[in-house]
C-alpha cells in the first residue's frame, strides 16, 4: 500500500516520543486499573473506530464575504483523495472518504483505484441540489426536491439517483441528502404543500435505493434559507424517515440546531425510535459555524458519545451510526484540522467508554444527581491521549500527527505542483 | 344570566363610542369592499371565535425572585370564575374557563352552577404534577410521570385520572398534561428510560379517557428542569401523540421553544400530520416569559393564525384546535391583561381572514416571494379594531373593554371583600 | 432631471389609484383628527424622511452555498446608480446612495455626474478590509485593522483613508467601517492585544477625517469569524466611539445582535450617551440574515423608531442618525425589495410619529403598564399606507411602486443590455 | 478553631485515599515536568485560591413552579454559617461567606463570632431590592433604584447604605448590587429616564462607600423583567462603572448573557478597561439556570480563567477579581453542590495555569490558529485532580469531599435539629 508521506519521517518523529508515550500509557493504565477498567480493552475499541473524511473538507472553506485560499489546495477529486490519504496515514482513524456529486464526479473506476492505492474506501455519497451546476436545465433558486415546479423536482430526483449509481460502482452503501430548500419571506412558500412535494420526491429516490443501502436525510435550522427551511429540525427529519421506509434514517449535524438545544437528547430520541443514521461532526458557537469538532464545547461532544456508547453497550435496535466530519477550514491547513478533529471524535468515544455505567445506572435509579454527573465528569476529565496515541502508533500512524505532518513538508511539496487559487468572495454579500 | 358589572355602565361607556365606531366600521367596510372582502362575513367569523381563560390567570403571577400581589386577588375558584365572567362580559370572546387541579378543586356541582350563572362553560382540565400538594404521599422532586419510582408514577397517573373524573362532571372534553420532569445535570436521568416510563404513564391515562375527549400533551424546552426536559420539543410531542392514540394531540405554547425557532412552521407540520391539539397563547422575548399575547411580536401571532385559517379553509383533517390563553400577569391587573390578550388573539384571527389566499397561492406557484409576503403584510396591517369592537358591541360587550372595566370600579369593589395577600418570594432563588 | 422610467408610466399607474388613495387618506385623516393628530403634519415629516440605498444592494446576493443570479444585474457602479435612480423615482424616499470601495471605485467626477443626472447624492463611504482585492500586497485572512502584522494594518488604514479621499470628492460626509476581524478558535488571537491594535488603527484613520465628517463603526456578533469578533457588540462599539473622538459614532445593524437581545434598548443607550451614528436597516430571524426591513418582525422596527422619534422630539444631544438599508436579496428583484424596504422604514417612522407621547409619559409615571403598551400598539396598528402613498404621489413618485415598476418593464429592458452572470457558489462551503 | 465535622472522620477517609493520591500526584508531576511545569508551583497557587460561598446557596432553591425542600435546611444565618463551615472544612477552598440583607440580618457581633468560630470571613454584602420585605413602606413591584417614584428610590438607596453599615461592622469590603428593575411590556418604562434615575441612585450609594470598599454592579439579560432590564448587559454595566467612580466595578455572572455570547471576551474587555470587579460563578444551558459551576460547559469556565490567568501574569491594572459562587440547588444537597462547584472553579484556575503562554503568544503572532488552540486544549485536558486533592489534604481538608461528607452523616444530624420545611410553589406561575 502506498503512502503519501515517507514512512521514515513518521518513524523518526515517533521515535522522539515513543518512550514518553509508553510511560504515560503505563501510568494511565495503572490509574484506570484502579477504577476497574482494562486500558487494553479501551485501546482495542479505539483502534476499531473510524470517522469518514468529506472530500470537500480538504479544500479551504470560506464565507459569503470572502474565501482566503490556502497553499497547495487540491485541484480535483484525485488530489483530494491524496490529502485524505495523508490524514489516514498519520491518524489511522479515517479509513473512508465521502464524495460529493457533482464536485467529485469522475470515472468510477479511476476513483476506486485512486482510493485503493492508499487502502481507502468510500463512505456515503452526497448529492447537491443547493447550487446550480453549469449545465443544468432548471435552477434551484426557488427549491429543488420541494420546488413548486415539477420539472425542477424531477431533475433533483434524477441527480440523487445518479449519485446512487456512482456510489454503487465505487462501493458506497448510503446516500446523504441535504437540501437548502426553504424561504426567505413569510408567505413565500406554503409549508404544507412544499413538505408534501419533498416527501414525494424522497420516496421516488428511495425507490431506487439498493437493498443494502441506507438513506440519510439531514435537518438544519436555517441557512441558506433565512425564514423557513423545509427540513428544519429533527422532528421533521424523523417524520421523513418514518414516512419513507425502513432504510431511511436521520443524520445529525452538530451545528444545525437552534441555540441552546440539547443535542444529546435528540440523539437519544432517534436511537430509541430506531432512526439514527449518523453524524456530521463539527462544532459551533453561533450558527452552522462548521468549526473543528470539539474545539468549542468538548463536553457536548462527549455527551453525544455518552449516548452512543450507551446504545452500543445496550444493543439498541437498528443502531449503526455513520460517523463523518463536516467542517469548513477557513484559517487552518485543512489536513491539520481534519486530523485533529478525527482525533477529537475518537477522544470523545474513548472517554465515553470510561464511564462507569453500572454506577451511573445506580445513581439514576436513586436520584443521586450529583454522583451521576460526577460519574460522567470523572470519565470526561481523564486524559486519554496516551490511548489515542498508542492506537495510532500501533497501526503505523503518528504519535503526534501535526508535528509529523509539518516535518514531512507535505503542504510545501503539493503547493509546488498545485497552482495557487485566486482569492474569492467580495460579490456574495 | 347574571353579570358582574352593571349593564348600565357598559351601555353608558358604549354610548360614548358608538358613533365613531360606526363611522370607522363603514370606512373599513368600504376599503375591504374594494379589496373584494365582505366586512360582515369577517364580522360573523369573529363573533363565532372564542378563547378560553385559564383560571390561574386571573391571579397575579410572579417569578422565583418575588411575587408582588395585586389588589383584590381571587381567594378561590369561585372568585376566579367571577373574574372570568367579567372578562367574558366585556369582551364576549372568552366563553370558557380552563381549570387546574388541585388548585381549583371543589364540589363539581357548585363549579357548574358558578359557571352557569354567567353562561360560562369549562374547557380543558389541567393536571399538576410539577409541584407537591400538601397531602401527597410521593414527592415530584425527581419527576412525576417519568419518575424512576413506580409508586410516584402511579400517583401521578391517578391524579390525571382524577382530573378526568372531575372534568366529566363539569362538561370538560379534554385533559391537558404538562409536566416539569427532566434533569438539571448531565447524567442525572437516562433519557431513553425516562421517556419510556413517560410513554407508559401517558398510555395508562389515555386508557381512562372518555371516547369524546381529547388528550393534549404540551412540550417545553426548559424550566423548571434546566439541563434536559422529557417533553422538550414538538418532535418528542409528536411521537407521544403518535404512540398514544387517535385522540392524543399536541398542544403548542408559543413561549416554549428554542430561540429563533419558526413556530408557525411547527404549527403547519402538526396540522399536516393531524396532531395539532391546540394552543396556549402568550408572548415571549427570552424564555417562557408568559407575557400578554401579541405584546412582543404581533406579526408572529398573525403568522400562526395564517396557518390556522389556511387549514380551516382547506378543510384539514382532524383540525379543531383548542384556544387557550396561558399568561403570567406580574405588573398589570390580570383582568385587563386577559381582556386585551383575548382581543389580540381575535385580531390575529381577523387579519388572517383578510389574506387574499387565491392571490397568495398564485404568488407561491410562481415564486413571486415579494408579492407573496406583501399579500400577508397587506392583511396584517389592516386595522381591524372596528370589526372586533363591533362584534363586542353586538353581543352586549364593551366597545372599549379596559375603559369600561375601569369605569365600573370592579377591582376596587372586590378588593373590599377579598383580603390583601402578603408579598411572596424572597426564598426561592 | 432625468428619470430611468418614463414619467407617463408613472402617471398612468397613479391615475388608476389616485381616487381611492384620496378617499383612504381622508378617512384616515378624520380618524387621526379624532385622536388629536393632524395628518398633514405627519405627511410633511414623511416627505422629509429619507434612507440611503447601498450600492451593493441592487445586485442579487447569495450565501456561502450558492448565488443564484437574477436577470439584468448591474455590471458596474454606473448601472447600480441607474437602479438606485429607479428606486428613488418611484419611492421618493431614497435620495442618497452609499458606495463601497473597491467595488465601486471609479473616476469621482464621473460618479458625481452619474448621480447628479438623477438628483441623487452620496451617503457614507464603506471600506472593505474583509476580503482581498486582486492587487493587494497583504492578505486579510488573519485580520485587517487588528492584524498581528503591522504592514497589514497599515494597508488597511490606508485603504480607509483612500475611501475618505474619494468621499471628499463626491460629497460624502461619513465613513463606515465594518471589519470581519476575529477568530475561529479559542486561543487564536489575544483578545486584549488585538483590540488595542484595532483602536490604534481606528485612531489613525480618524486623524485623517475631515472636520465635517463623522466616523461610523459597526459591531456584529459573528460571521465571518465564528469564535470571536473584535467589534462584537454595542459595548465594544461604544468604547471605540468613546476612545476615538467626538466625531466617532456607533452604527447599528439590526441583524448583528445575539438572539433575543432588546435592540431598541441599545438604541436608547447610544442616544443617551451621544454615540448613535445611524443604522443599517434590514430584518433577521436567525443570524445576520439581511432580509428586507420589517419583513420578519415589523413591531421591532417600530419600537426602534419609537426611540428615534422620542429622541427627535425631546431634542437629544448629538442626535442625527444616518439611515441606510443593508440587505441581501437572494430571491427577489433587488429593486423591488429595496423599494418595499425603504417604505417599511418610512412606515415605522410614520407610525412612531402617531404615538401619543404625552399620554405615554403619564402612563409611565403612574406604572400603568397596560395602557402604556396599548398606546404604542394603537399607533403601530394604524394603517398609514395612505400617508406614505400620498407623500410619494405628491413628490412625483408612484402610489404603488412595485406595480408601476413592473408596468415599466425596466428589468426586461436592462436585461437586454446587461449580460447574464453565471451562477456562483459551490466551492465556498 | 472549631469544625462541624469530626476530624477523625476526615482523617479516616483520607487514609483510604492518600497512597493513590500520592502516586497520581507523582505521575502527573513527572508528566508536567516534561512539559516544563513545576507541579509544586501550581499546587502553591491552588492553595492560595479561594471562592466565596453565598449564604443563600446552602438552602435548597426552586423555580416559580415549585420548590422541593431538602432535609435539614438551615433555619437562619447561623445555620447557614455552619453549613459554610462544612464546605470550607472539607474543600479548604471557600474561606469566605457572602451575606444577603435582609435575609441574613442579625446582630453584627454575633455574625462575626459565628464566622470566627470556624475561621471564616465575610465577602461582599448583597442588597435586595428585587422583592418586598414584610415591613417596607414602598413596594418594588415597579422598580427600585430606577423607580419612577422618588420615595421608592430613596428607600432602595437607604437599604443599600444599611448593607454597607452592616458590612463595615463584620469586615466586608464590597457591596454587590443586583436589581430586577425593568419592564414586561414595550412602553412600560422610558429606557433613558429610568437609566438616568438608576445612575443617580447608584451615585448616592457610592457616596457612602468607605474608601477601602468596592462597589460591584451586576448585569443580567432578563428575569425577573421579561421585556427590558435596566442593567441588561456588560455595555450598560461598563457605563455604570465608568460614570460612577474609580471604585465601581462590573460583576459578571456566567448565566446572565444572551444565547451564544462569548463571555470570556467580555471578561477580557472589562479587564482591559480596568472595570472587572468579579464573578458569580455557575453554569447554564438556557437562561439564568444557576446550575453548578462547570457542570454544563467546563471548557467555557476554563476559557474564562484563561483570561484571568493571563491578566494575573501580565499584571493588568486594577485587576483583583472577587470570586463567588451563585447557584440554585434544586435537586442536590446544597453542601455537596457547593463543594464540587468550588473545586470546579479551582480546577479551571489550575488548568489555566498550565497553559504554555510563551508558546501561545508565538502561535498568535504567527497566526497558527491550530497550534494556538491546541495549546489551550493540552492544558484543559490535563487531569489536575491530584493537585486539587493534594491541596485539600495538605490544608486539612478531604481528599474526597463528597465521600467524606456522606461518611460524616452531617445532613442527617442537622435534620434532627432543623425542622422540615413545607413544599412551596404552586401559586407563582
Amino acid at each position: 500500500m502506498e503512502t503519501m508521506i515517507d514512512g521514515d519521517v513518521v518513524a523518526k518523529e515517533n521515535e522522539l516520543r515513543a518512550k514518553n508515550l509508553q510511560s504515560d500509557f503505563n501510568a494511565l493504565g495503572e490509574q484506570l486499573g484502579r477504577r476497574g477498567i482494562d486500558i487494553n480493552a479501551i485501546l482495542a475499541k479505539v483502534e476499531a473506530f473510524g470517522v469518514a473524511i468529506p472530500s470537500w473538507g480538504v479544500g479551504t472553506g470560506g464565507t459569503r464575504f470572502a474565501r482566503f485560499p490556502g497553499e497547495g489546495e487540491p485541484r480535483d477529486v484525485f488530489d483530494k483523495i491524496e490529502d485524505c490519504a495523508v490524514i489516514q496515514q498519520l491518524t489511522q482513524a479515517t479509513p473512508t472518504v465521502s464524495l460529493h456529486i457533482p464536485w467529485d464526479k469522475a470515472d468510477p473506476q479511476r476513483l476506486k483505484q485512486a482510493a485503493a492505492r492508499f487502502g481507502l474506501r468510500f463512505d456515503a455519497m452526497n448529492s447537491n441540489t443547493f447550487s446550480d451546476a453549469a449545465d443544468q436545465s432548471h435552477s434551484y433558486k426557488f427549491g429543488s426536491l420541494s420546488s413548486a415546479d415539477a420539472a425542477t423536482r424531477r431533475q433533483a430526483i434524477e441527480h440523487n439517483i445518479e449519485c446512487i449509481e456512482i456510489g454503487k460502482e465505487i462501493g458506497s452503501k448510503a446516500l446523504t441528502i441535504w437540501i437548502g430548500d426553504g424561504s426567505n419571506f413569510p408567505g413565500q412558500v406554503n409549508f404544507g404543500k412544499s413538505f408534501e412535494r419533498y416527501l414525494d420526491a424522497v420516496r421516488s429516490i428511495y425507490e431506487e435505493l439498493p437493498d443494502d443501502w441506507r438513506l440519510f436525510t439531514e435537518h438544519k435550522m436555517y441557512e441558506p434559507a433565512f425564514y423557513s427551511t423545509v427540513v428544519q429540525d429533527w422532528g421533521t427529519n424523523y417524520i421523513i424517515a418514518k414516512e419513507t421506509g425502513d432504510r431511511a434514517f436521520c443524520l445529525v449535524d452538530l451545528g444545525h440546531h437552534a441555540p441552546n438545544v440539547n443535542i444529546e437528547m435528540i440523539v437519544s430520541r432517534l436511537i430509541q425510535f430506531g432512526k439514527l443514521g449518523g453524524f456530521h461532526f463539527n462544532d459551533s458557537k453561533y450558527g452552522d459555524d462548521d468549526l473543528d469538532a470539539g474545539s468549542i464545547d468538548p463536553y457536548r461532544l462527549f455527551l453525544v458519545f455518552n449516548e452512543l456508547v450507551d446504545a452500543e453497550l445496550s444493543g439498541a435496535k437498528d443502531f449503526d451510526p455513520a460517523h463523518m466530519l463536516d467542517q469548513s477550514h477557513n484559517v487552518t491547513d485543512p489536513i491539520e484540522s481534519l486530523m485533529m478533529s478525527a482525533i477529537e471524535v475518537q477522544r470523545a468515544y474513548a472517554t465515553a467508554l470510561l464511564v462507569d455505567r453500572k454506577a451511573l445506572a445506580g445513581y439514576q435509579e436513586s436520584n443521586d444527581a450529583l454522583m451521576a454527573t460526577q460519574t460522567l465528569k470523572t470519565a470526561f476529565r481523564t486524559d486519554v491521549e496516551p490511548i489515542l496515541a498508542m492506537a495510532r502508533q500501533k497501526a503505523g500512524g503518528a504519535i503526534d500527527p501535526v508535528a509529523t505532518y509539518r516535518a514531512s513538508f507535505y503542504r510545501k511539496k503539493v503547493a509546488a505542483e498545485r497552482p495557487a487559487v485566486a482569492s474569492g468572495g467580495g460579490g456574495i454579500v
